[in-house]
C-alpha cells in the first residue's frame, strides 16, 4: 500500500517573490489574481522565473454499477463510446487539449467493455465497472488503495516526460452520483445540496437520484466515522485513481489543475489523505453541477473561471491552463521598475 | 465627418449554427458560455466554422488635461513612458500579447511628450493632451469626430492585414475620470457610484476626485441632453479613437473584445451612437475598479472573466481571447454525433 508522503510548500522564497510581483513595472496589485497565481507557482516551482513544461490532462474512463439505478441521461455505453472518441479526436477534450499545448493521456481505468489495444489507451482496467453500491460495495479497500497506486503511476510518467503541470478529467456515466456522494461523507453538506442534474437530469430524475443515494447510505454498514472506507464503499475507479495521481502529482513537486464537480470532490478526497495537496492545486472552474460552488466553498477555494460548463473531461481545467500560464509569464517575462525608465505608479 | 453604418447581425444562419452546437459530441448545453459565444462568432463571421485570423490589440494612449486637479496617483510623465516601453516589450500588455499571439498596435493619440519616431508607434496625435475639463472643454466637437476618424482608420489598417477579431487598450494616466463621467453620462448611474480608486488612490482621494468630478458636471455649459457634445467635453483623446474604432471594427464584421471600466465606458459610447456594435462585442473581463460591474450590468453585459486585473493596456481583453477562440474551435473542430459512433446523451 502506497504511502503519500507531500512536503508542505517551502515559504523562504516568498518574501523575493512578493518583491519581485509587487516591483513589476504596473501599479501594484493591478495584474490581481495573476498576482497571487505567480506566488503560488514560483513557490511551487522554488523559482523566481517559473515555467510550464509538458502540460498534460490524465482523462481516467470507468463504469459505475449505480447506473443500474436509473440515476444518469447518459447510457452506459457512452463512457466507452466517448473513451474511444477522444483516442481518435474530434471531442470537446481533443479541441482544448490543442488548442493549449496540452498532452490527452487516455485510461481505462474501469470500463464496462473490451477496449481495443493500439489506440493510445493506457490499460488500468481494475474491473468491468465498480459494485452497485445500493447493495454492495463499489470497490474493496484493497482496490481502492491499488486504485490509488495506478493512478500514482500514471502521472509518475507524464512527469518522467517532463511535465510539471497536469489536470486531470474523467468519463464515466453515472459519476456525479459517486461525487455527490464523497462531498457529502467529506464537507458534511446535505446530500440533498449534493445532488444535481448530471449530464441534464429533469427535476423528477434529481430527485429520484436523491432517493437512490439516500437509500445507498442507509444501506451501507460502514462506520460514519470510518471515511477511507466510506470513499472506497461509494467511489469510483476513475475518481480513486485520479485522487491517487493528485497526491502523487503533489508529490512530485508538479501543479495540479482541478476540473468540475467530479474533480473537484477527488481532490476533497486527496485532502482527507494529505491536506498538502491542496497547495499544489488550483482549482480552473466553477460549473452548473448544482453541489459545485458549496463544496468549492466548503474547501476554500476560489475557482478561475464560470463558464457555465458541465462536460469533464479535464475541460474546465485545460480552459483556465492560459490563465495560470498567464501569472507564470508574468512574474518571468515582465520588466521590473528597476529595468526600465518607467516612473514607479502606484 | 464619417458616418458609420453598422449591419445588425443577419440572423438567417441561426437555426443551422444552434443545430450544429446542440449535436456535437456532448450532452446539450454542457460547454455552457462557449454555447453562447460559438452562435455570436458564427452569426459575425456568417460561418458554421468560423475562425480567428491575425489577432490584434490596439492600444490608444493620451495624457488628460484633469490630472492638474490631482485625480490620479500616476505622474503624467507614465503615459509616455509606458507607451515608450510598450514598444521595447517587457510591460504587462506584452507578455499577454505574445501569449495569445495577438499583434499590438500602438497609437500616440495624444500624449503630451514628442513620441520619437521609429519604434513602430502609429502617430495619430490630436494634441499634447486634453484640456481640463474642470474649466474648459478636453476637446471640441471638431476633434471628437476627427478621434473618432483617425481611430477607424487604425482598425481599417489591421483588418486590411486580415485581422478579424480586435481588442482595444488604453494607456492615459488620469484616464479613470473621464471614464466615470462618461459611464454617469451613458448610463444615468449616480457620479458617486462611477468614480473608483483608479491605479490605487486611497478612500481620501477618492473623496477629492468625486468632488473635482461633480464640480465639472455643474461647471460645463452643455445642455444634459446633449450627450454626444458632453462625451467630447469631458473625454479623452485616447477613448474618442477607441470608440472610432470599435465602430469601424463592427462596420467591418470584425469581433470586438472589451477591456476593462475605460473601454466599457467607450463601448457604451459607441452604442450611444450606433446600438449595433454591441453585437460584435465580447466583454472580456470584470475588474475591480468600483464602477465597472455597475456599468456592464447597465450595458447588459456579461464579462467572461472576473480576475481582479485593473492595469489596462487591453490586458483583460486579451486574457479573455483563449475563451472566445475556444468556442470558435469547439464548433469548427468537434464532430457531431452525426460523424461518429456515439450514443447522443443527454
Amino acid at each position: 500500500m502506497r504511502k503519500f508522503n507531500i512536503s508542505p510548500l517551502d515559504r523562504s522564497l516568498e518574501p523575493a517573490l512578493r518583491n519581485r510581483i509587487d516591483n513589476l513595472t504596473k501599479p501594484k496589485g493591478s495584474l490581481g489574481r495573476l498576482e497571487d497565481l505567480a506566488l503560488q507557482i514560483g513557490l511551487i516551482q522554488k523559482s523566481l522565473k517559473p515555467m510550464f513544461r509538458s502540460p498534460a490532462n490524465i482523462l481516467f474512463a470507468a463504469d459505475h454499477g449505480i447506473i443500474a439505478e436509473g440515476v444518469s441521461v447518459s447510457p452506459k455505453e457512452v463512457t466507452w463510446q466517448q473513451l474511444a472518441h477522444f483516442s481518435k479526436g474530434g471531442a470537446g477534450i481533443n479541441f482544448l487539449c490543442d488548442q493549449h499545448g496540452f498532452r490527452l493521456v487516455l485510461v481505462d481505468a474501469g470500463v464496462d467493455y473490451d477496449i481495443p489495444q493500439g489506440h493510445g489507451i493506457i490499460d488500468m482496467k481494475m474491473g468491468r465497472g465498480t459494485g452497485n453500491f445500493l447493495h454492495e460495495p463499489a470497490m474493496t479497500t484493497d482496490q481502492w488503495h491499488e486504485a490509488l497506486d495506478r493512478g500514482a503511476r500514471v502521472v509518475e510518467m507524464v512527469h518522467a516526460d517532463g511535465c510539471n503541470v497536469v489536470s486531470f478529467g474523467e468519463m464515466g456515466s453515472g459519476n456525479t452520483s459517486p461525487s455527490a456522494l464523497w462531498m457529502h461523507i467529506l464537507t458534511e453538506i446535505p446530500l440533498s445540496l449534493c445532488v444535481g442534474a448530471g449530464a441534464g437530469l429533469n427535476n423528477s430524475g434529481v430527485g429520484h437520484k436523491l432517493r437512490v443515494l439516500s437509500q445507498a447510505i442507509d444501506n451501507c454498514p460502514l462506520d460514519k466515522a470510518d471515511i477511507q472506507g466510506r470513499l472506497a464503499y461509494f467511489g469510483g475507479f476513475e475518481m480513486a485513481m485520479a485522487v491517487g495521481g493528485m497526491l502523487r502529482a503533489a508529490e512530485l513537486g508538479m501543479l495540479i489543475i482541478v476540473d468540475g464537480f467530479i474533480m473537484t470532490a477527488c481532490i476533497a478526497a486527496a485532502m482527507s489523505i494529505d491536506p498538502a495537496v491542496k497547495e499544489y492545486a488550483v482549482f480552473g472552474h466553477c460549473g452548473d453541477e448544482a453541489g459545485h460552488k458549496l463544496m468549492l466553498e466548503a474547501l476554500g477555494a476560489r475557482p478561475l473561471l464560470h463558464l457555465s460548463l458541465r462536460l469533464g473531461e479535464g475541460s474546465g481545467a485545460v480552459c483556465a491552463f492560459p490563465v495560470i500560464d498567464s501569472a507564470a509569464r508574468m512574474i518571468t517575462e515582465m520588466d521590473t521598475f528597476a529595468d526600465v525608465d518607467v516612473t514607479k505608479y502606484f
